[in-house]
């Protein structure tokens, strides 16, 4: 039997999303966020959903720029604590003591120590209400070298990168792998 | 050691979004994907990324209505079929012995044997290039109440929902929780 619930914006999974930017004295900052997601694949373009009352917000106005850094399990609490407080009161980056290496493409600071980290570039800010939702071009992404496969593939789950659990409020692992995708669907495919 | 991989859209994890909508005969028609996400908390509001050659896409410009359904990992083959082929060709629901049910709220079908559905009503469409990015505002949510605890709080780990691996190309089960959100980051607030 289905139950209503009513209004919710949730999705399941959820990722986890640290942002970087400038702020306006030049100063690298990061926030955490699990709103958004990939939008398009050519060009290649990710969505934000950011507050205009975020400190990010102002920083994406002004440059145009951002970084989306994965953390793994081993950073939990850093990007915990990147979403607890605002980069107004606080230098997050060196309180966590991790290193903000200026974008090779974008006006945007990523994390050295974060296995993946994409430079995007603003095309787009849709106003939808308590949220804005940028639309950034990639221009770059990195990785950790170590969780690159043999074909060069980003292992994530290797990398063991977060998910966002809205509706337990808690950080997850990947999980593990139940089917092949493009391939298990072709029992149903007359032949 | 950071390594650049250049251009690509690929965000981990990702959800997968099974999304139903009316063709133009009044029929129901599913198609799977993995890219869109939450977009904001009021309205709340999600985004699909659909290219315009989509059956799909030629729906939600008439109707402006969709839902979001999300599959167990039971429902696996049907979604990964739902991918596969077009509605153009193949009544996806009836080939997987699934059922449509007409929206409460918008005029879209939801998947009655999934855990999870979502009734949006598209508010903007953005033009992105490959895909076009349309925003759902949520008229309603809908859950197999099997899976709601004593606070009436969705457990989406417990319905083993599916997430989308890119680039293992692979579905896999919820991850274990490795910590406690808004939590465990308060280590690094001064006191």
């Amino acid at each position: 039997m289905k139950q209503s619930l009513g209004l919710s914006e949730r999705l399941f999974p959820c990722p986890v999303m640290v942002v970087g930017t400038y702020d306006d004295a030049g100063e690298p900052n990061v926030a955490t966020l699990a709103w958004g997601g990939t939008a398009s694949s050519g060009p290649q373009s990710v969505s934000i959903a950011v507050r205009p009352s975020r400190y990010t917000y102002e920083a994406l106005q002004r440059t145009k720029a951002f970084t989306v850094n994965l953390p793994s399990v081993e950073h939990a609490a850093a990007v915990d604590y990147f979403g607890l407080v605002s980069g107004r009161d606080e230098h997050k980056l060196e309180v966590t003591k991790l290193t903000a290496v200026h974008g090779e493409f974008v006006d945007a600071p990523y994390i050295a120590e974060f296995p993946f980290c994409m430079e995007c570039e603003v095309t787009h800010v849709i106003d939808l209400g308590l949220h804005s939702l940028f639309i950034g071009a990639v221009r770059d992404i990195k990785v950790d070298e170590r969780f690159l496969d043999n074909q060069g593939v980003f292992q994530w789950d290797q990398a063991k990168i977060l998910t966002f659990d809205s509706n337990l409020r808690a950080y997850r692992a990947p999980g593990e792998v139940v089917g092949e995708a493009f391939s298990i669907g072709k029992k149903f495919i007359a032949t």
